[in-house]
């Protein structure tokens, strides 16, 4: 059956983002360390249009979890710019250039209208009356496959509280941010199973179920 | 070389008491949660004159972290009694009876002067005047052994902020509390490095080494 799967990396501090989201920092600062485990990786670095990489045990981890996936649905915050607000003359169309390693719809949760953005092989469609509509439109999408909530950890929280969520999956790099967008917080009172914990160069990988969604 | 090691197991979310805490709940609300992975554990009960118990891959980590320790540093909340304040008549004797689990020297940090308290063969000694005294007094007591920072949260973040703990051992059971005393929180600036991630029923453990003490 098909999934609603998150996944995120925080900090070891619960951070999903640091302090101060800006262009020079768009995961807020320190926030380029929740990353620095993926973006050295050949799976990582392939469809990003990259040469050379790893492979380590987070490969697999990361390979993984792009599996059967049939739709990503995104915050605002991801999708920029850090400013946020009105789309004004539409010129900000992500941060991921003309070929967005995505290759699937995506839905981005905002509180502004814009009509929906094809760059290659991406659709972006903005969603503006809520994280059910824009999941039911998800599922729509994705047939079979699995939901991918891509976050930041605001709109994962969202999606938790709500109960929506039948996987979640960390990475835990050891670092601490000390400020910044917490995630897991407000999501009320969640049962979750512990699937496995993973140990990988510079990072944890943790996967729970929600039991009780 | 002697070493500083802070364990404790911390929620999902990261905290390592709930709210609340009482005679009833002496970890908080929810926070007997926080203990599930290690009462079963045959390595756990033994020492607190239980039979039975379960032998698995906490068992070995459970064992490892009791190894080579000569001393152990407490919170005043850990000790007990949850409404803390002066020691009125010293009927207060800690959680555990006429003989304790420790068999070794323990620091209790506390803003209360309090004569040292002998139960079997742990003497419970009441430090008034800082954790940079605590540590001398547990240093010199542990000889050549490492010292043990027990918890609560509160106390071992004081140790990581003065940049004075070498090892910090984490038990993640797949539990959110919501609320209650937040490990790692308020430490400043620490870079820590992953020295292991171990999968166990129930558990996430996870080990580090504070790079920047």
């Amino acid at each position: 059956m098909s999934k609603v799967r998150a996944e995120i990396s925080i900090s070891l501090d619960g951070y999903g983002a640091g302090p101060n989201e800006s262009h020079e920092n768009p995961l807020g600062e320190g926030g380029e360390g929740l990353h620095d485990w993926v973006v050295g990786l050949k799976a990582w670095r392939e469809p990003h249009g990259m040469e050379g990489g790893e492979v380590n045990v987070s490969s697999e981890i990361f390979e993984e979890l792009r599996e059967n996936v049939g739709a990503e649905i995104m915050g605002r915050g991801k999708f920029g710019p850090p400013e946020g607000g009105p789309w004004g003359d539409d010129s900000w169309t992500g941060w991921w250039g003309e070929d967005p390693p995505f290759h699937m719809p995506v839905f981005v949760l905002t509180h502004h209208e814009r009509d929906p953005l094809t760059l290659s092989d991406t659709t972006f469609t903005f969603v503006t009356d809520g994280i059910e509509s824009a999941l039911a439109q998800a599922k729509e999408a994705a047939g079979d496959k699995d939901v991918f909530l891509g976050g930041g950890p605001d709109s994962i929280n969202q999606y938790l509280a709500a109960g929506l969520v039948d996987e979640l999956d960390l990475h835990i790099p050891p670092i601490l941010l000390g400020g910044g967008a917490r995630l897991l917080e407000g999501v009320g009172d969640l049962k979750l199973e512990q699937l496995r914990a993973v140990e990988a160069p510079g990072v944890a990988h943790l996967k729970y179920r929600v039991v009780n969604k």
